[in-house]
Parts: structure tokens; C-alpha cells; sequence
């Protein structure tokens, strides 16, 4: 491999960890405990699996701070997730080659290409694009008429970005994502006839922004569309006309938040929910997998169902819709008791 | 801009209003009331906002009937919404500009172009393609053999048409969507082993059709799926095969509609909503978000939940449903209640 | 049409059926009975619909062995759905036609074509491809560099295939599908900012697999996302990192499968599910529609809802559910009733 190598020292100093162990140890790669061999180090996420460290055949782990030595070098972190994924990134990182605009690629005559840039064949820019340094454009990637793309960005094959539309620095874009496509608005007549509402807006992307594959992001239908700093989408997400997402967000795939919705910072959406239009969600909201929000949420509110229940009031009653058919029957048997019971008492005061 | 000036009278009689005000003003531009300037008209929606008139910096205003007068020249309309969508329609338009087949576009030679034609670097068109006047197709769009374009239609950047789909006239589909993959087909052994059923049949789509950006419209078994005229279907929406959608249908993003299943007109699906197979809703059936339909559907009804209800049962149960723990609470504590009652009276009546 | 001809009693050696009537009778095509002409077989799947035939205006029909005769040509077969599947395809195929690779597709010059291919104009293809006989590129589809792709496989147009996965033989992947798409993986740190874990796996897409439109099939973190032969996936799939799934699953439209979760064979997971994470569904599993699946599931279990629950539980429950408003009433007239019983009773006692 063309990887560099690091000194277990660096990797600890990157990591905030501790060694213990030959700190000058080269390391080259990283895999899972059970592949790793020469010259990778490896991770250990909780101090209770300490015995899988035996027959390991790499060259150090990252282990959790309460594992206090090993029959392997160690490094030991607060966080072995996080400084894992620290540690793989600079093991992997590469520096940017730039393999120029390929001629099979089409450029519009208005468009500056930067010295440092790689456009694959085939991929499309139009005219007037401002496109940072050290940018990746794949295959088959349609950039549309006075985009901006900031440094460092990645367009994966086939992703598409509409005109106007502006993507800040380092963010990742997967495959068949949609940017800039129409937000859904129309306005209908007394006979059911729809007019289309011009969506003029665009949609902004900050830096640090990852998005998945087949997604869609919707143009404003004025202003901006927004998706700050941060913040990370699945596959498959639907994020439609002036909605606003805070920094560091994680959306899960196949979310859907309808229209003009914000939400604050380090809001985490589960898998499959969906959001009405025009709320708020606060920072740190948490929503439940397959959720339905209809209401704005305080920041820090954890909730799930559909329609959403704070979070602890949901899986009480999700337990109890399994025992409806019993509360059902008690039901009945209760109605029946009662009334035998008045009918009784009845009769024994007539008889009285 | 290049964009035409109209008089407020032409607006007025677009939009079947009244003017009070200079009707001779011209104007330009649309924009909302915040961001509103020179030669720009807004609109106000709700008759109790009028005191956002106040600092508006644009030209005229569009407002409801109860507005009587302003600061500012205005037009009186029956709903604000449609006739600004109209008015801002109308100073949008520009004339269509043929660019041609552009060279690095391909086309198949048995396809013939029309004069007024725009097809951008990158596209590919079939063979036998008959494509209507004003057509665009943006690049990376493919379309297959045998397909035809009514006028004035509009593809966006990496459509999919495959061969043999019909699309009407001014019909828009926005990035990523795929129309004319096969349905989802097979027929299972008894081993288990699944063989796939052909899919021999079309997509048709009537005109002034929309579809969002990543939906997907797979083609019939036999004979066509088909979208008639008007239908607006948002993003990331699955229409099955042999599926019929009725005329002016309003489909929410991440909607699901199995196959063989037909919509009359005007049926609205909010997002995220299912619809089972092989079942009708009838004219201007309402779904909720994320609700499930198992069954054929009134004209006229609006249902919610999954599995889906009358929506005022719906709303009534998904309440009780946060209060289940509640509920099984009070059932215990009744149960125990009763069960002493009659323990009482069991031995009253012993002793008696 | 050039479709070949097949006597009625090849095709019912092909069916396992049993003919009544003419066994040299030649067919040409296949049609529904309502459509069916000169030439053409058609089916009949339940007995019961025996009076279709009558006015029927083909040659011949698949019937299921309780029709004993009919007015025409029949094949008498355990199950009509599959024997008519097999006959179809067997109709409608074709020999291979290599078209060789278009000059205006692009192949990375270290990638060996083999003779019998098909690349469309517009179609890319990386470095380093390992590309079977007789597969079919067509436009606007991307693969990746170290790709390799099996036997008689059909990408559709703008499918994109990422670096290092790996296709097998006789594999469909219908348009704007994503296969090789990152994992979504990220360590959190105690500020909220995520650093991405590097997705260095691939996807391994076993023979005779069908994946939809628009669906996504993200790479593995390590290892290999997995999709086992024969199982067949409809559109707008979300299929997460080191997901497994076994053979000849069926996986319906826009359900989401979290990552490192396992199915065995013959799963099958109606529209809308999603499943979470880590968990194993055994063999023969079958999912409702928009169900949540939170835990391990036992061979051919049967599950619904969200939380899921066992299906007939789960449809007991659903139908209480849209009772809920009607309990909460009785509950509430009961505890009055119990209460007043409980005064008298206590009324009583204290004036004996």
C-alpha cells in the first residue's frame, strides 16, 4: 500500500490516549481485531471483551481506558469509537491527485476550473459554476448553471446539482442525490386544477456536510433551503423546500421533513420518520425511528410513535397496544361482573 | 432580467381581481413581502397580517377581498395563493430558446429532432424516439428506444425514461426519477425459488404531469401504468405497476402505491403513506401522512392511521393511545375493586 | 415479431402440464386473456374463472388442473402464476446481441472487454473491471474502478456501481439504483462534532439477484455487504452497511434494513418496513407492511405493526385499537358506576 506509516505515538497524541507499550511502534493500517495483521492497529470498544485480545495478530489496540495493560501494545482512550475513526481517517488519508477535467467531461466555456481538480469523463458542469480547489467530480455528475462548490468537495457518480445551488467546503455527496430539485407547491382552483408555485430559491449546503445516496433536497421556493455545518444524511432522505437543518444533525435514512421546518443543532432523526411542515425541533431533539412529529419540539425532547409521544409515555403504551385484545376481554368481563353485581344488589333491596 | 413588464391591470385580469391604485403601474418582478423592491409585486395571504403592509418597499400587493384598501396599490382577489402563483407564473415566462442537440449529447440515428429543440451535453436518446416541439432534456437524462415526448415537456438532469414510455405535453420530471423499470413481479416454486414474471408493458403520463426529483413509476405487466393530466407527484414516491392515478392527484413525498391499485381525481396522500394493492379510492379520497390502506375507499373520504380509519376515529384513538398505561392502570385498579366488592358481598351474604 | 416458435407441447414439458388438445398447435406469444390474438398463449389462475374462456381469441390457455376441459387448446398445471411465468420468458427471449462498447462510452484503458458485450453511448467504466460475457451496460451508468460483474448481467441506465463491489451472473439492476454507497458511521465527540468512520468494505450481489429503481446498497464498514442469490428487491430499498441478507428474499418497496442485520432465506419484508439494527430474522420470516423490527425474530415467524408484534396478535390489536375511544368511554362509566356501588354499599353498611 502507498499508506504512510505513523509512530504509536503519533496515533496517541491524535487520539488524546495513553500508551502502553513501545511508543515508537510503526503502524501502517487499521482493521477489526479479528483480520488485523501486520502492521495495523486495531480497536477494543468495551474493557469487558478484553479476552478477544488473545490470538490477535496486529500490532497494537485502541482500548478503553479501564483496560489497564494487555499482552499487546495499547492505546488507551475515553472514547476507542471515536478515536478509532480518528486514527483509521489519518491512516487512510491520501493527498489530493488532481487528474485534471477529462476530456470526455463537458465544461461549460464560462467555467474557471482551478488548478487542483478532478472531473471524470462523462461528468457535466454548466456555465458560470465557481468550483473550489481539490474538488472530486465523478462520473456522470450533472452540475447545473451558477453553482458554487467550495474546496475539498466530493460529487459521487451520478449526483445531481441544480442551478444556483451552493455547496460549502469538504462535504461528501453520494450517488444519485438530488440537489435543487423543485420544492412541491401548487395552488389549486375551485375545480381542482393545480397552478404551480415558482420555486425561485436555492438550497445552501455548509461546510462538513455528508449526504448519502438517492436523496433530495429541495430549492427554496424563496430564499434558501439550508443545511448547516455538520450535519449528516442517510440514503433516501427527503429534506423539501425551506427547511432548515442546524449544525451537526443526523438524519437517518428514509426521513422525510415537509416544508419550511427547522430544526436546532445536533437533532437526531431515527430511520423512516417524518416530520410535518412548518415546526421546530430544537437542539438535541432525539426522534424515535418510523416517528410521526407533528408538534414543535423543546430542545433536548426525546420522542417516538406516530403521532409522537414523549419518548417514555411511547413505549409504555406501545407495550400496552400488544395487551389490547386483554384489555378488551377484561373489559367486557368487568361490564358483565358489575352489572350481575347492581342486578344482585338491586334485588336484594327490592326483596328488603 | 429580461423579464416582460406587465401592467397591474393585465395582472388584475389574470388573476380575476380588483384593483384599487394606479392600474397603469408596471411591474416587473414578484417577490414576498420581506424582500419585495423595485417593480416587484407580493402578496398577502390572510386579511388579519395587514399590518405587514406597513415598510413594504415593492409596488403593489395581491390581498384577500376582505382587504379593502392599503397603503400600497393593490389587487383584490378570491384566494391570494393561486393568484400570486399565476401572477408569478406569468412574469417568470420566457420564451422557449432552442439550443439544439448539443454535439456531445447523443441521439439514435432513427430518432428524428424537432426545430425547436434543447438537448444538453451528455443526454442520450434512443432510437425511434418521437419528441415533441420545445422539448428540453438536460444531461445525463437517458430515454429509450421507442419512447415519445409530448411538447413542451420538460426533463430534468439524469431522468430515466425507458423504452416505450409515453410522456403528454409540458409535463416536468425533476432529477433522478426513473419512469418504466420493471414492476416487481415473480412467481415462487416450492422451493422457494422465485422466476421472474415479464413485464411487457408501458408507463403512460397525461399531460401537465409533475414529478419530483428520485421517484420511481415502473411499467405495467400488460398494458400501462398510467398518471392522467394534472397529477403532481413530490420526491422519492413509488408507483407500482398497472397502478392508474386519476387526474389532479396530489402525491406526498415517500408515498407508496402498490401495483393494480387506481386513484380517482383529486385524491390526496400525505407523505409517507402505503397503499396496498389490487384496491380504488375513489374521487378526492384524502390519506394522512403515514398512514396504511388495506381497502377500496368512498369517494370523498379522508382516513388516517395504519392500518387506516375514518380520520375522526383516527384522531379520537391515536389520543387514548397515549393514554394506554393510563388505562391499563385504572383496568387493573377496577378489577381489583370489583373483585373485593364482591368478596364483600359474597361474605355478607354468608354471614347474612 | 421475431419470437421464436414453440409447439403447445414443449411448453408443457417446460410447465410440467398436461395438455388437452393439440399438442403440435405452434405458439408464438403470450397475453392476457382479455388481449390474447392469433398465436398467442394466455393463463387462467383460479378455476372458478373458467367462463373467461368463452370469447377467448387466442390459441391456447395454462389452466390449473381442476379445469379437466375447455373450448380450446389447454395446458393443465399445478400452478398457472409460475407456469406461465416460465412460458413467457421462455417466449420472449432472445439470443444475445453484442453490440460491442460505443465509441461514445467510456472504458478505463487497463479494463479488458470480453467479445460478447453491449456498452451504450454514455455509459462509464473504471479502471481495473473484470466484466463477464454477454452483460449490458446501458447509458448514463457508472461503475467504479476493481469492479467485477458477472455473466449475463443488465445494468439499466444511470445505475451506479462504486469501486470494489463485486456483481454476480445473471444479476438485474434496474435505473438510478446505487450499489457501493459509504455506510453511515460516525463517532461522536463530547462537542457533538462527528468524525465519519471510513466504510473500507464492499458489496457482494450474489447470481441471479433483481434489485429495483432508485434503490441504495451501502458498502460495508469492513467485509462485505451481502445480498445472497436469488433474492430480488424492489425500488427505493434502503439496504445499510454489512447487512446480510439470505437467498431468494423478497424485499418490497421503500422498506429500510439497518446495519449488520441478518435475514436468512426466504425472508420476506412488505412495503414501508424497517428493521433495526444487529438483529438476525431466521429463514422464512415475513414482515407486514410498514412494520418496525426491533428484535431477533425465529423461523417463519410472522410479525406486524411498529413495534412489531406476532401478526395475529397484532392484528387483534389493531382492530381494538380503532375501538380505543369507545373503551376509554366504558372505562370512565364503569369506575362511575363502581364507585356509586361502592357509596351505596358503604351508605348501607354504615346505617345497618
Amino acid at each position: 500500500m502507498n499508506h504512510k506509516n505513523f509512530s504509536l505515538k503519533e496515533l496517541a497524541e491524535l487520539a488524546e490516549g495513553e500508551i502502553t507499550g513501545n511508543a515508537e511502534l510503526l503502524i501502517s493500517g487499521f482493521a477489526p481485531l479479528e483480520t488485523a495483521g501486520d502492521g495495523d492497529i486495531s480497536f477494543l470498544v468495551k474493557a469487558g471483551q478484553a479476552d478477544k485480545l488473545s490470538g490477535f495478530k496486529g500490532c497494537a489496540v485502541i482500548v478503553p481506558m479501564a483496560i489497564e495493560e494487555a499482552p499487546v501494545p495499547i492505546i488507551r482512550v475515553q472514547d476507542p469509537y471515536l478515536a478509532s475513526a480518528r486514527i483509521h481517517t489519518l491512516l487512510l488519508k491520501k493527498p489530493f491527485v488532481a487528474e485534471g477535467v477529462h476530456e470526455r467531461a463537458w465544461v461549460g466555456e464560462s467555467t474557471k476550473m482551478p488548478e487542483q481538480i478532478s472531473v471524470a469523463p462523462l461528468a457535466s458542469i454548466g456555465e458560470r459554476v465557481n468550483i473550489g480547489e481539490r474538488v472530486t467530480i465523478e462520473s456522470g455528475v450533472v452540475v447545473g448553471n451558477d453553482v458554487h462548490i467550495g474546496d475539498d468537495t466530493l460529487l459521487k457518480a451520478n449526483v445531481t446539482i441544480a442551478e444556483g445551488c451552493r455547496i460549502g467546503k469538504r462535504v461528501i455527496i453520494h450517488s444519485g442525490t438530488v440537489i435543487g430539485s423543485d420544492g412541491y407547491g401548487y395552488a389549486t382552483d375551485n375545480k381542482g386544477y393545480h397552478t404551480k408555485r415558482p420555486q425561485v430559491g436555492i438550497v445552501q449546503i455548509d461546510d462538513d456536510v455528508e449526504i448519502g445516496a438517492n436523496s433530495c433536497v429541495d430549492r427554496a421556493a424563496y430564499g434558501a433551503t439550508r443545511i448547516k455545518s455538520g450535519t449528516k444524511i442517510d440514503n433516501l432522505v427527503q429534506i423539501a423546500h425551506n427547511v432548515v437543518l442546524g449544525e451537526n444533525c443526523l438524519i437517518v435514512s428514509q426521513v422525510g421533513i415537509s416544508g419550511s421546518t427547522t430544526l436546532g443543532r445536533n437533532v437526531v432523526l431515527g430511520g423512516q420518520a417524518g416530520i410535518t411542515g412548518h415546526i421546530t425541533l430544537g437542539d438535541g431533539v432525539m426522534v424515535g425511528a418510523q416517528s410521526g412529529v407533528h408538534n414543535n419540539q423543546q430542545p433536548g425532547a426525546m420522542i417516538g410513535g406516530s403521532p409522537s409521544l414523549p419518548m417514555k409515555q411511547f413505549v409504555r403504551a406501545a407495550i400496552q397496544y400488544g395487551k389490547l385484545p386483554e384489555m378488551a376481554r377484561d373489559l367486557r368481563k368487568l361490564k358483565k361482573e358489575l352489572a350481575e353485581l347492581r342486578a344482585e344488589k338491586e334485588h336484594s333491596n327490592n326483596s328488603e
